[in-house]
């Protein structure tokens, strides 16, 4: 029986590039494994919601997943308490954390707090956070927990009576700026109280940080102490169709990040931990290409994630990116011949995150598909130009399952 | 005033074929017309209903001319019924039928009885398929009427009280299974007893057939034996604007087989028989092109559908496919000085049927559209990779009508 390999490169589409001499990554790349994929494959361009519109990685793998955003898409906060082993359910509110740092005149000066820490200090962190969620829960009568995740990340999830995500962020989603105050988006009482809720947690989580042993080191070490905690992304869980059961697909996931790793749980994918495979720049890619490969075997759908595509698109720097293309494609190489000749591999982007614009953009993205009878075109390369002359056209990324399914043989006709 | 010839090659789209080198019927076949016109105009890829989605020719006519068939299909035999002649109304429940060939043990061993059936044959069918609705009319007191078409096909139709379309099939769709049993698809006393009704019509039919003469000579003549009729696609009269009202234009149809025709009837084409053109392999394309050109004269659109294409992807048959498109070239070749400068030619399929899948895929199918003011582009052949270079660039089937009229110069400005 068919499958599918699909392998997305977060925010690995790109715009020309001037110390490129104005090519893109994707197109600079020494890539010879992909590329002879595109050349014996079938190639698009692909836009993840509509063209222009600009997605988060949230939405874009909804869609690509087959789940319109418009209408399962409440909030990335749940994903990343999922992706965090949060048991999530529903009715629960959930939020996506930074550590950040700011400074005395509470002006944000790093949103990551320098990204790194110890997991002496990650330890240190979650004691205090365990303090504030008691602390909190006792004053407002709700079920508190924060859940620490990779680097500077984690999530928040809050459970009880007369709760809303409908709250606003306090990141202010720039350096250079005061912390907000997190604010109800409409006038409900719930959400009114979740808000007061929030700002009493981010309050009492700043003044122990601030307190806190292991900020006094980084201060000594030169490194920005994490004296703020930033919230984002409120939400509920959206009610879906599992994967299996809206595509009749075993699926499973190879993924770093907690937030990829939260919309695979709740659509129902066997979700994989790969060791060293965390979403960051030295992620192992030999051992999630192999997980992968060995999941192909037991698996209609094998979906695997690259995250520092994007991290590097928004640190601005072209050569960071053109580093993960090349070792992902080393990577692929080393386990191509195991992929059995009935599996159909599939790459593209969630979007665009070009290292001008340091930000996710709605431009198109390419996509390369690989298998048998697969029809081939003049794309002969994977890249943002060559595969709008791919034969598969233009499509969005709502059509991705779908066109997989095509050719695994897995879909009903529409009609007779 | 402009008009336009759509020319439908039904399942003319195909994938890499292995014994033709891994090109396709399409890229294969001798087609200098064609191709002639791929050079001269505009191209395109077309997805019928969305990307990866597969399409029947119903839902993917119903799209190409215009009607969603997310919101007007209602089942097959509607238009199998129309097609037939059958005064098919608002209420009436229709299904397609097949003759199909059973063993001992209820076995389906052939879905199509052989396909081929004299005129003698078919008279005796017709005669015993009466005296079954006539007693099937008496048991359950509603009307019922069976038409046979070309072949192996019929349709049936059901008019009366308490009956409904939401019926399942008998046909197991694949020889070497037993025939099913017709099931109420909902729990309504109307599709319980329109069941009740199908499965009594199926078990007195089958009776009478066994017993029937003319099988009996189809046995001594080592053919297979029509003993079994297998019904599917119940459907009801979808509520239409008429496709003169819906575009302003006057339409008329040369088409081969009765879903076909059922479509053009129900959307109000002017559906015109040509005599040895009934969507077999040996259709008179000659006769059927002679036809359409002449109906130019009088009409805004004239659509040409072609069959055999089909037939042959399902048979797994890429020589007859080519031999299909290149006797249509020829066809096209020799009336095409008698189509007027204002005629614009547009070229395409409802979908792909590849000879390997041997049924309907989601894949993209090519399009070119030929005549006064059309932008050409680089495509200079018509075929499934050729295409994708077109300067029409990725429509779907929805988009084709308006694309035809906004040549035409029929559409209304929207906004101003």
């Amino acid at each position: 029986m068919a499958r599918a390999f699909l392998i997305i490169l977060d925010g690995g589409a790109d715009r020309p590039v001037k110390e490129l001499y104005f090519r893109t990554p994707l197109e600079v790349a020494r890539k010879p494994m992909i590329d002879r994929l595109a050349c014996e494959g079938a190639c698009a361009i692909m836009y993840p919601i509509r063209p222009g519109v600009r997605p988060g990685s949230d939405t874009a793998h909804l869609a690509i997943f087959g789940y319109d955003p418009h209408v399962y898409y409440k909030g990335r906060g749940p994903f990343e308490a999922a992706g965090l082993g949060l048991d999530i359910k529903p009715g629960d509110v959930a939020l996506r954390t930074n550590l950040g740092t700011v400074d005395d005149k509470g002006i944000v000066v790093d949103r990551r707090a320098g990204r790194y820490f110890s997991p002496d200090e990650i330890k240190e962190i979650e004691n205090i956070m365990r303090e504030v969620c008691e602390q909190v829960s006792k004053e407002f009568g709700v079920e508190i927990v924060y859940k620490h995740g990779t680097e500077h990340r984690g999530a928040l999830l809050l459970r009880g009576e007369k709760i809303s995500h409908e709250v606003s962020s306090n990141d202010p989603h720039k350096v250079g700026l005061p912390v907000k105050k997190i604010e109800p988006l409409v006038k409900k009482p719930e959400a009114e109280r979740t808000a007061e809720i929030l700002n009493r947690f981010v309050e009492l989580a700043s003044e122990k940080l601030r307190k806190a042993e292991f900020n006094e080191r980084r201060k000594r070490e030169g490194k920005p102490p994490a004296n703020i905690i930033l919230l984002r992304g409120a939400g509920v869980l959206p009610e879906v169709e599992p994967i299996y059961e809206k595509f009749k697909i075993r699926a499973a996931m190879v993924a770093g990040i907690a937030l990829i790793k939260g919309i695979g749980k709740v659509l129902k994918f066997d979700v994989v931990d790969v060791p060293n495979y965390r979403g960051s720049r030295d992620d192992d890619f030999d051992a999630a290409f192999s997980t992968a490969v060995q999941l192909l075997a037991n698996y209609d759908l094998v979906f695997l994630h690259v995250k520092p595509t994007d991290a590097y698109g928004h640190d601005g720097d072209p050569h960071g990116k053109i580093n993960i293309i090349e070792r992902v494609d080393r990577a692929l190489a080393k386990v191509f011949d195991k992929i059995g000749d009935d599996v159909y591999i599939m790459i593209t982007c969630d979007h665009a995150t070009p290292v001008k614009v340091r930000d996710h953009t709605g431009d198109p993205v390419p996509l390369l598909l690989w298998g048998p009878d697969v029809q081939t075109d003049e794309c002969m390369k994977f890249g943002e130009r060559p595969c709008a002359k791919g034969v598969l056209g233009t499509v969005l990324g709502m059509d991705i399952m779908y066109i997989l399914c095509n050719y695994m043989g897995k879909l009903e006709k529409f009609g007779e």
